[in-house]
């Protein structure tokens, strides 16, 4: 397998990138002016040195060189160091590119929390890559503990939350999510006064009434005002 | 143009038909037996025959050969004499497809009134097929002002409404409708101490977050709970 | 069930048409005027009463009521009797909306054949609705057996075919029928000194090189002028 | 900008590639092992450095640092040296993919040439990067004129060509650049006695003819066997 084809192998798993594609995506690279290339090629190797993941949203950031010493010994993203970001609101999502939407929609306020997959229906155990055990600990934890910082700029100083928003996918996976999450929280909630939240139901954007489903009517009745 | 060939006009003037599948259902009633061509022309000619347009919902409804000469004298459709309809509720549709996917919904148990249509944007004079001043008539007028019935079983004895429930299409000319019929209905429902209200919206089925657009994920936090 | 329901249930079997679109078909036609609506109903019983098979190609046709009676008595339809269509050439296709698309093409000027189906794969029987046992009659018969006509003006005198083209999609079951068919009429064609030919194979309206499979690519290389 | 916006910009450019999916690739390395992402940059560095533009057919091509330092210096592909590809056959495709996608059907066993574009039909000068003067030299020039290499294993030794194919995409810019290819090399292929083909055309895989468009009937007629 010459280089090209080896190219061709990975691009095919990349989300969404079939066979053909991949091999569209080497032809485009090698009729590109190699300038374009190795800027892609010294690109993709800064990403992964600068890459981190957040030890208080586990979402992945790029840990920008410029950072203070201080900055980089927390390991915490821009979102979660953000002074403006309300302290009160932690939304929690299945995956990076959820937080990603909902942070460029530029209505959320709160802070975030990656869950990092969903909970499945059928299994007994829940997968270890879903965050639950981090997301109790991150409400009932002292922010105190925190290692201290240049300034502290930006960084929180106490655990000042009241609300979780459970954001997740309108899915029976979701739903199940949903459900099964606020179980787990429940104790905490009530221990520590937080309420817990799910995004609201009911039309989005394009729904025709013609053709919408029981469960969209329902919940676009139920939750009318 | 023959037989075949005006039929295949008239089938593509059917909602979402084109030319070729108007012709394709003329071969296809060509082969199948003569009864069932005859049949449907029958049923056509029936369809018309007991075709009503309710004097209180507006909408369609099959005028049964067999309702009491009664019940024909008011031409009121079946659910606007269901007495098990709650006469505190009206949902106002846009048209009677919308009416249709609601009722099968089973999750509204209240009256209906179809618009006619929506109110168009850049307009402006509304049409005269959208229904606002029936609309209005609708919320203040006595019920005693029906013509007298057999029974009167399962018709409207008062006015006892509530609340008008506005459920339109998430669309621009379907907000656009919300807005405007809100505003026209402002003094009355002051007057009659009636509700204005609209069906809710956030997350509907199969939304996916990472794919929502601003208006989707503002008002499912908005309404979340 | 009432007339509308009954109704929708027709438009069901329609080819193509769910129980959402039937419904709407249902709408359709209770908001236009009852004129239209019982136009349609002539329409459809009209259809019937006038829809002959042809004896010649299996087509259905629309038998016009002003045709003469000699036309009438022997049931052809007005491509197998048209004078300019060449006798020497006769279109074998599958369906009723083959051969109309290809009439409508306007770039063949013989005889036709409706088969009345492909020849499943699988089965060890050839299903009976397809016209194999005619092919072969159509292929070998004397046009002198014809009923006697008035003028016989456009009527076939003799059988001068020359050669027959089979014409069917190109899918495994019409590659089958294809070779099924050539296997079937070897006999007679030798006998008769009739060529049996294929629709040619290659690129189409709006075939990508890029996205071409192997075998449209073999068939056009091989093909290649 | 960060590196995974500056990244997911470059993405965006990528052939068949929006914005989100950009995004979504960005995310998708963030979330991958390090070492994968290094040797994806690795790959592509290495991809640049080898590509090469083959001086006879005119495509990309690997060149793979264990080829010979005589196979080096003439700069043609593996393709172009291969000693069992039919030196009568040259067969002309708009671009790479093209090539790469009749090479993989495995149903051709000539001579490339890559012409770099279709010819615009409006436009009143052929752009430069359509090699039609290249693909005349072609036509005409003396193998001889090569630079000698090692055994010269593979390399042609004469110009045997006795058929050039054209091989275009069938829509109206390809239909143009066949006509117009064809006008340039009539002299040549005159002079030389190389016959001009044209990729056959008809029915290709899944065509049915129901849905067929006249051009593809036509073509289908006038080619059937």
């Amino acid at each position: 397998m010459d280089t090209a084809d080896k190219l061709a192998e990975i691009f095919k798993e990349f989300p969404g990138i079939g066979e053909r594609q991949a091999r569209r995506f080497v032809y485009f690279l090698m009729a590109r002016n190699p300038a374009y290339v190795e800027g892609l090629a010294k690109l993709l190797s800064e990403l992964k040195k600068e890459t981190r993941r957040c030890k208080e949203c586990f979402r992945f950031f790029a840990d920008n060189p410029r950072r203070s010493p201080a900055a980089k010994s927390v390991e915490i993203c821009e979102l979660c160091s953000d002074p403006n970001a309300d302290p009160e609101l932690l939304m929690v999502v299945e995956k990076d590119s959820d937080l990603e939407s909902i942070r460029k929609s530029g209505t959320y306020g709160g802070k975030y929390f990656v869950l990092g997959g969903l909970v499945p229906i059928v299994e007994k155990d829940t997968p270890k890559f879903v965050r639950i055990k981090e997301l109790k600990e991150r409400m009932s934890r002292k922010w105190e503990a925190l290692p201290p910082t240049g300034g502290r700029q930006g960084l929180p100083r106490g655990n000042s939350l009241k609300e979780v928003i459970l954001a997740f996918s309108l899915s029976p996976q979701g739903d199940h999510t949903d459900f099964y999450i606020r179980n787990e929280l429940k104790e905490s909630a009530e221990k520590f006064g937080i309420k817990i939240s799910s995004l609201g139901r009911g039309l989005s954007t394009g729904t025709e009434l013609e053709y919408s489903d029981n469960d969209t009517i329902k919940n676009a009745l139920k939750n009318r005002q």
